[in-house]
């Protein structure tokens, strides 16, 4: 946060050449919004307490609105937009081609009807997140948008697979991992571009995939990796399977870290990110 | 909140006649602020869902800037600056005849420079809040507070017998309960109408006294008002003493509840809150 205030700050007082008088009077007013069910207290918490900003919780979904209507000059939104409001539901049809069957997530799925329901959520999702962000933001207000693209991704796959394994030895009903599904869809460059234009109302500044540096990718550190991703899904997965049953299919990841590690090395995926730059038409 | 905000718009439509179609674009933003410590996580979750205005939380002593300059039309603050800032270090000095010997409060105090250094805290921390309020309020813009003023307040000098009889029976050093004062001062109509004044920055709209009604005192139920009671001072009580012995207090004066009914029954005071709605001049 601290250094989009001061990357505003500069752009504020040199390019814009206020006149000194008005420095002593820019104030920056941070608002951090997440699910209401957060753990706000110890955001709060660990905010530094000399901070050179008023700062603020917002509780709440960001599909829908959340500020008032032109009251935001910027927002920022890192690995969050890649979370789904809610599942397609033709994902829980078993009689349709949608069915995910033996799988957990879109990718490596043998059906391209089940990619295409995760791309149509991603598309009615955006129009939603754009709709409310447009009412918010001041025109000429800036959206800066990052989502991860590849590299995690395909490991989520592993999760799915202990899943499976449960099931072979009978510890778990089949129809329990299929009738599973991660919310979560990571657009690619295309993807975006088209759920921008299509609604409208943002411009396109800048768009980039951007190569990240990871030491435990170059090192082949799964063990820390799938432990790292078990944070970001394991609530998802609580909320589906029981909770015994989704601590077992994660540790039984954790524990297939070597095999991991191997596989990393032949089938290495370079982790990138979309980075995206809006502007309030 | 949700008086408040039917209130204001009610105000806004009606009296002001304000032109039909800017009804619909009449939206409200709601900032609940408390100490970084408070547990804003419940709080967000028993928001409404269905609420009518933007809510966020907002961490931080209101003795300091919390708002942006001029952000803020309507302020409400309901038995909270009753608590002070720090409490005055003259009531640590065991040399000094505002040492509270025996005692944890100023109320019932043998010395006037004890409760002269209660009020001078208080014109201090009011100083201060009212300085910082009157940079975030807008010109005209109104702010409510209440505090507690009778009822209650007498009654916090049982938690004070109760360390006191820990004292008698050398559980406790008597130093720790003559070092520990409730930083909690209780203004009259004449205090608050001083401080308002010596700032000069808000004018007096109006102040009252109201009596409240309370079934816990009209049936002397002292079992209940101690515990509402212990559930506002403990964390102070705790921090000062270690928590078995500021549980224990707490208990024995829960058990005293017989004996503290009947003081009420013969001792009763009205419970009164005092109200004071103010103007940024």
């Amino acid at each position: 946060m601290q250094h989009i205030v001061e990357a505003l700050k500069d752009k504020y007082l040199y390019q814009d050449k206020v006149i000194d008088s008005t420095k002593s009077i820019l104030e920056f007013q941070i608002f951090i919004s997440d699910q209401v069910t957060n753990d706000f207290n110890t955001l709060f918490q660990s905010l530094p307490v000399d901070r050179s900003y008023y700062a603020f919780g917002v509780p709440g979904s960001f599909y829908d609105r959340l500020f008032p209507s032109r009251s935001i000059h910027f927002l920022h939104s890192s690995c969050a937009i890649n979370w789904f409001s809610k599942l397609p539901k033709e994902l829980l049809d078993e009689k349709s081609p949608t069915w995910n069957k033996g799988r957990i997530h879109y990718v490596g799925a043998s059906n391209v009807e089940i990619v295409n329901a995760y791309v149509a959520q991603f598309e009615k999702d955006m129009e939603m997140f754009f709709n409310a962000r447009a009412e918010e933001i001041v025109p000429g207000g800036m959206m800066v948008l990052v989502t991860p693209f590849s590299g995690y991704v395909c490991l989520l796959g592993f999760f799915g697979s202990s899943f499976m394994d449960m099931v072979n030895e009978e510890k778990l009903d089949e129809s329990l991992v299929d009738s599973f599904n991660l919310p979560l869809y990571y657009p690619s460059p295309q993807d975006m571009t088209k759920v921008v234009e299509k609604n409208g109302l943002f411009s396109i500044q800048r768009m980039e995939l951007i190569n990240i540096k990871s030491n435990l990718v170059d090192e082949a550190d799964a063990k820390t990796l799938m432990m790292s991703i078990r944070s970001s899904i394991e609530g998802v997965i609580i909320n589906h399977f029981e909770s015994k049953l989704a601590e077992e299919a994660c540790a039984r990841t954790i524990i297939k870290s070597e095999e991991i590690s191997e596989w990393m090395k032949v089938n290495y995926e370079k982790p990138s990110i979309l980075f995206v730059a809006l502007k309030r038409k």
